[in-house]
């Protein structure tokens, strides 16, 4: 628990390397100067040579993905980062902190403080205790908590997006808490690497559409964040869109002004004074945030405008990078004591 | 003015065809059964045969563009379409009118009926008498006076893909009308076909943004016509945003209800209802509106949602061809008396 | 066999209408003055309303695929436009020419007319009196052929695009029928519906890549063709690759001069006298063959030109419209005595 | 010209980093664990921020873009990163190695050895001494040179493709050096960054097409490479294609094999022990090059085929890295003594 010294090499398993998240975690891993990436390990249909899934890695990464084995990730590393599916995630989280291992847990599994509001939207629970014990790995906002948790939720991808710009908003007053919209959009490595006929590559492309509007699961972990960021009870609706391309996502929010004569240049203040010294959040002013501004960086890209009596909040951020792997990677740092950015820049 | 005979084959101008809108337009045109395309005519630096504009027009279209010139125009068509930009579409209207032409026009000069409103988000207006007599050609419910008009404003892409789907509901009260979000998406060719950074290739592609939130020229036009529709002030928030594809336009827009215990089903009666007979609006309960869905067609997918106690409303077309060629194309049959799909199906 | 009258509407059944090229068809035929489409039929796991399929198609057509059945189509059709797969369309055929139809095959199964060769590149030929009697349907070498014959094998997209520029050049005896090289570029819906990995949008965007390098099945039909049409042995290396898009594909295709001094003008010269009657062939001087000039047309571009002592013909075309359902189309136009370009431009 | 120690950072200067390449230059040397950036420099109406010109870089980068000065370079740095336009950057280098500076050109001025080449294809050459002096920067053939040059001519991007998989084919004799075709394709970001109505999205989206076909001024500069690596005249034809995609190129290319009975095993024997312990070259048997696998590496992909009596050799690589930026680093971790993949992978 004690902060490591700057000289370690943290011992890593990446477990689930072979989704389009790990793949981009592993080319972060091996450029950080304090990692040491000592195993992949995986199902059995998804075992071999790294560079056999993606053979950008072929000469970069010697690694195999494993069949998992709690006791073999054990004696190999002292920290794991869980990319599999939720549900899997819960069935060996328990056995990774039983053996002594950290765990960084990327999905949905440990987000939802709330049993029920997880068993709501997506089966039942089956690690209470770890539930329990586990820090939300928003790091501009629990960076105290981070550094010292052995059990990390890492958050969603949309939730990060959508949250990032709201919650000093929020938190000032400035906004009413309920009938917030948030209208975000993905590119198609958000869905993930198995081919489904509506990601086919002609159904995908020059197509522009919405998909599951207010019913997407990353919705109750938006308004939780919030609402422990704030206090508040925070309702908001949620709405996806999938764009073509690979990867990026914007989020353009919303909301009823709870002040008045509130102004662009007000909203911008607080902003900024919410992240000047966070490293990975930007505030624009110069331009619009894009996608293609924060492409393959853990930057998270924010501006605000008032129009009409309502606010708008815009935020991007890559969806692999401070959407999974990099917030992933900015959660390690502040559990061993790193510079919260190294690595990532 | 009274409606011509189904064998006439109406000579028509196309005033600005090397823009992607009239390139749009020829295609259609050239298949139309009651339709002559009599001359193509442009700016000076904007002459010669059009498949030098476009190749893809070679053996199919043996059409040039000349020097606008209103005589010309006027001794070889009886109709004209205008694809010029605003300002100079209303130096031209005037002159085109008196020598008897019936006109459609695409910009945004004969649209807003209150030319103090023209002005604040335009410039100066040349043409009030135009002005006071142009019908806003929105087939689906200005089609009466569309029949005898001899001068339409043929609406915006996104006041259309807008407003098809708030009228209804609006008239019908369900939904509160102030505060109501426009959330807009297009493709480039929207931007039209002038090269700038922005839409260089390697800026646009992989890239999502919005722009011009809330400020966009077309919030107005969409507040007006819906205004007009519904007898009742309308004010809305409009952010447009652009995707990386070639065509096609979806609007997500959030707006909160004015009635009790309001469902998607109430709200999918209501459009079914109001678009039963129109040919070219289609309620969808089988997909939500994508661009794939209906690119190239003069079609506008329309879907409703009740999530969360707001109201969802997503709609799309094809900025090209509803949203401006198909659009001018269904005012014409309308204008002539053919049947409103004839040459677009 | 007798053209039929031009007020005639033929009968066609579609069969395996929910592939892409199948899709393009009906959009075609509904359009086209002297076709009754009068069916869609395809496999068990395959059937219902089309717009099922086909979002687009929703208020176009009303058809619905059924399940195949040689009796029902044969009472419903005199012409059967065949989009199936190779082996199941010569499983089908037999029958549907037995019960008086008239075929156009758009599979590979009766376009190779020496069995052994087939059998190399597919399975066993099952119809061998049907392969004895079919017409290789490329309208602009066959026509006279096309016109009575019952059976027509609809050519691949490939060798579509990669014969056309190559037919004259070399009947012409001004290129070495050896050695010659096609490098083939085709969008991703030449690879169909189904999904697979790699053709999973992230796994395709931004990303160009041979496949099947000089092993591709389309490659022996290139050189029948070929040879066919010039009375001599050729032999060509058919490499193909897929490039980031939807539709369209081009052929940069090398050769050795085979007399001296060949320049630009000469093959140009020899490119438009081959095609200067053919409606759907562009020899282009003015831009070089791009997929976007093609798009949704029946065109194929071609262009000649002579550097550093090598022969370099481009072409381009739809590989769903001229490479699939216009180019069938064209055949059937031919078959019913209709002017060769009804419903297609 | 002593290698450094590697403790050392080296004063590096970016001269035209407004451009595609000299941006991604910036995000490869800010990570360079012995570089320091210390300076870029433009021309008069390029100056600024380099984030005004990429936001991307926000937070990352704080310098700033000054009018080039060549004084205030040399003050300021001991090494000269020139990304700016052919004949410029021959304006530029004599008085910046007059100064002191050793130099990596990234333009065609010191391709070309022979100055009437470079006059044929470019203009006429005003730094014959230079030109002498310089070294061509491919480091897998030129490594000892480049280790102790001051002038590196960083070779063009499509000619570091199309030269690493034929040299040793070609040295081995195993090809003739004659009629060899090199089919290159590009991502448009190999365009440049300067809007051209060629490129404007809508233009290039979905669209594939050569350009400059056997007139490209790259072609010189591969048969030159290859003539010098092998001792024999080398004759090709280059023809290079865009494809709509940001980055990546790919060759495909065609020649007649020089031997009997080669095969692809041995082939790829040869091209696998002529790159065996060179880092950024992979030899593939497992997947064939795709530009996707190697986006935003160093890495050049190679594979080979012997097909129908021809050899095929393919290879990609990211037109920004390998073709430019990466190079250029790689080039500079030879003369500083540094480990060449230091800061690369």
């Amino acid at each position: 628990m004690t902060p490591s010294s700057t000289t370690t090499r943290i011992r890593t398993a990446l477990i689930g390397a072979t989704g389009y998240a790990g793949f981009e975690a592993i080319s972060w891993l091996l450029r950080h100067p304090h990692v040491e990436l000592t195993g992949l390990w995986g199902p059995e249909n998804e075992t071999g040579p790294i560079e056999g899934f993606y053979p950008l890695l072929s000469k970069q990464v010697a690694l195999s993905q494993n069949v998992f084995d709690a006791d073999k990730v054990a004696a190999s590393a002292e920290l794991a980062m869980l990319c599999v599916p939720h549900k899997v995630a819960m069935s060996y989280v328990p056995t990774l902190r039983a053996a002594g291992l950290r765990v960084i847990d990327w999905s949905a599994d440990y987000r939802l403080t709330d049993p029920a509001v997880y068993e709501q939207w997506y089966c039942p629970h089956t690690d209470p205790d770890g539930l329990a014990e586990a820090v939300y790995g928003l790091p501009e906002y629990f960076a105290e908590q981070i550094r010292t948790a052995n059990l990390i939720a890492n958050p969603g991808c949309y939730p990060t997006c959508a949250a990032l710009p709201l919650a000093p908003i929020l938190a000032e007053g400035l906004i009413e808490p309920t009938g917030i919209v948030v209208n975000a959009v993905s590119g198609v490595t958000g869905a993930g690497r198995s081919p489904k006929p509506q990601f086919h590559f002609p159904e995908r492309n020059e197509s522009f559409e919405p998909y599951a509007p207010g019913v997407h699961r990353h919705m109750p972990e938006i308004e939780q964040v919030l609402a422990t960021l704030t206090g508040r009870d925070v309702s908001l609706l949620f709405v996806p869109h999938l764009s073509p391309m690979d990867r990026g996502m914007l989020c353009s929010t919303y909301a009823a002004p709870a002040v008045d004569g509130l102004t662009t240049e007000r909203l911008t203040e607080v902003l900024e004074a919410a992240y000047a010294d966070k490293p990975f959040v930007r505030v624009r002013t110069d331009v619009l945030p894009a996608t293609k501004y924060v492409a393959t960086t853990n930057f998270c890209d924010i501006a605000a405008r008032v129009e009409k009596g309502r606010v708008m909040l815009f935020s991007a951020l890559d969806n692999l990078t401070k959407g999974a792997s990099g917030q992933a990677i900015q959660n390690m740092n502040l559990m061993y004591g790193f510079d919260e950015t190294m690595g990532l820049i």
